[in-house]
């Protein structure tokens, strides 16, 4: 037994969601049909509008209204700290720290060889561009902590090397609110050497 | 740091769909916006489409492309037996097994006055008539073994009584493929009250 020809078409496109599996977009699909034809329509819309209404920012790359994002066009930013994150969605969670009060920059993928990603998808010459126009000091480099975040880190490191700016990267350590019993050895090792006075 | 308009906009539509919370709706979201423009048109479209392309089968409620549905309009599959299911997608469940040849009835609801879903939402006035039309004998009832479920199978059984049909219901016991160590005592009893001649 095989659904219908329009619902198989959109359980294949709900499968290209993070995570979603045919079992879930099943469901996801069982239940739009449920849905009124109102809110069919205002999904169906928003979707539509998304290239139209959230661009990447021609600069940083994060995600704006206009052409060019509200971090890139203002003045007090171009304090001469650059952050460099994998996503647009970095951003906002930096933002939401209020920690960082310097300008961003969308690296948009991460060194990954397996998946054919190599330092040529990594947009260098913007990214030197900028370091040099916006006469960057410090680099801040916030990637995942993964094999291809670290590999990339290294990367940017080495590159970024000629422009003489200082290259810093987020802090290793226990997350804060965690049992030690729960804390990888990994981990533990890199809070110990990084441990401070207190 | 708040999402843009439209971006927190498509999050909160994402929420409507079954276990996505926040934090998915957020990823999602993100994936959607490095979608390209057609990927998302052609999703956009889908979903739009729905309301015409996917019906509701007026008589048994079932998904089809026409306003009848290809069960319903099957003549041999009116050989006196009624199937009663909660949702559409039951349906494709049933039909896989290959075990049942005759006419479904979709309930859309389950008793639940939590919910507020009284017996007046659940349609019985149509399922009589079609009892009654379609000459039907047996009817089985295959609502899932939850306190909503069993709730209703048991109020249908009752309202049924009067017309003199044979009502059965799907049977308990084992999952194929389970061992006894992980099978709750109330489906272990079940399955020893049901015991069939090996």
């Amino acid at each position: 037994m095989r659904y219908p020809l329009h619902l198989q078409n959109l359980i294949e496109q709900l499968k290209g969601l993070p995570g979603v599996g045919s079992k879930s977009a099943e469901r996801f699909a069982f239940q739009l049909l449920e849905w009124k034809e109102e809110r069919l329509y205002n999904l169906s819309t928003a979707l539509k509008e998304i290239p139209e209404k959230l661009k990447a920012c021609n600069e940083c790359g994060g995600i704006c209204q206009e052409s060019i994002c509200p971090y890139c066009s203002d003045e007090k930013r171009r304090n001469s700290a650059l952050c460099i994150v994998r996503s647009m969605k970095d951003i906002f969670a930096i933002e939401s720290t209020g920690e960082f009060k310097g300008l961003y920059h969308v690296l948009k993928n991460l060194l990954s060889p397996l998946e054919g990603i190599g330092p040529e998808k990594l947009g260098l010459d913007h990214l030197k561009k900028r370091v040099e126009e916006l006469a960057i000091k410090e680099v801040v480099i916030a990637l995942d902590s993964t094999l291809e975040g670290d590999a990339t880190a290294l990367f940017l490191k080495e590159e970024l090397a000629p422009l003489e700016v200082e290259v810093s990267r987020l802090a290793f350590g226990l997350p804060m609110g965690s049992s030690l019993d729960y804390v990888d050895g990994g981990t533990l090792a890199k809070a110990l050497l990084g441990r401070g006075q207190f």
